[in-house]
């Protein structure tokens, strides 16, 4: 199949939303947990969540234009200036999924999806206790994407809590052992398998790989 | 296991390296094609590319940089202004991760590492004939991250081109049947399975979970 982008232009708006949000390829389904100035939290699923920069360790990911979506997080980020990262486990994505209703801001989606709060001495954001893979961060700065009036939200690692058995001497987080779960589109869940690891690539050690006819 | 910014800061660098790429989750295992004015292609995986938007359909990538790593790729979309985007196979995920030594100019990937070009007439950049599906990318801006002098590159999707039993008359992609390839950290490579899929969450038809003891 192949589509032009006025194809896509002209294909009907839920259609098209799918389509584009399926293929930049597997996306990671993370949960952000924020509490409010007067102590409500908050937790939303994303699946916009990207690596940045290893030294300092910082993430980054997208907001959607205020006049789209409630910004509950993002409100709760810049009034607290911390917030957690929760990489959602494939037996809760059914919770997880849920937490992007449109509740209202006296509802609380760690309690009516099925979360339980967890909270590390002297840091201010609530983390998923159910999840494998935990990060505290702290706001650094947003960075306004004028094209599409999106903006690139980006934090610091403060705080990294992983399960022992996923992290291996060298570093490597094995996400199988974690039952971390991907996204494609806006509505469709996967499990990740690990395949295989490779070394660093140095030209002189490739393969000699041949292009099958 | 519970790591700080500080413990992270005084790790041994490579495992650093290791650990933080990881903690975003799943990322997508994406080809990227390119043309140099005289001629040259080139090809090199990247995990960082990620939905900006759908209409327009908007996807971006980071570039690390530039005294980090070659830029064979970013120098070619700024001279020739279209790129492509592929998913990396599952069955060619060591051809793929081997795109990312650093090759001299002269040498392209695509032949190195095994697999073959493929041309849309009027569209100048080279797409990677083995991938289930092919994204045709206009330039159009790059955003500097002055924090870490990252790039975000911004691109507008001209040509999509995908295995017609891959997506469903919803525009729902599924990349199990793709056999699309993830990443986690820097040489690790996964598949996916599709679980499930959830309707658009609306508050009233969200089920009622409970929270386990």
């Amino acid at each position: 199949m192949h589509l032009t982008k006025n194809d896509l232009q002209t294909t009907e708006r839920v259609k098209r939303l799918n389509i584009i949000n399926s293929i930049s390829g597997i996306k990671p389904a993370n949960l952000i947990g924020t509490a409010s100035d007067d102590g409500k939290t908050n937790l939303a699923i994303f699946s916009s969540v990207i690596h940045l920069g290893s030294n300092p360790a910082l993430l980054g990911f997208i907001l959607r234009p205020a006049d789209e979506v409630p910004r509950h997080t993002y409100e709760n980020i810049q009034a607290n200036g911390f917030y957690t990262i929760n990489h959602v486990p494939t037996a809760m994505i059914e919770n997880a999924h849920y937490t992007s209703a449109k509740f209202d801001h006296e509802i609380s989606e760690f309690e009516r999806c099925g979360f339980h709060e967890e909270y590390i001495d002297g840091f201010s954001a609530p983390f998923v206790k159910e999840s494998p893979l935990k990060i505290g961060m702290r706001f650094i700065e947003s960075i306004p994407i004028n094209i599409n009036n999106t903006t690139l939200v980006i934090g610091e690692v403060e705080h990294l809590i992983v399960l022992d058995e996923a992290m291996t001497e060298k570093g490597y987080i094995n996400l199988e052992i974690c039952q971390t779960a991907g996204i494609s589109g806006l509505n469709s869940y996967y499990n990740v398998q690990k395949i295989m690891d490779f070394p660093y690539a140095r030209p002189h050690e490739v393969p000699d790989f041949k292009q099958k006819a």
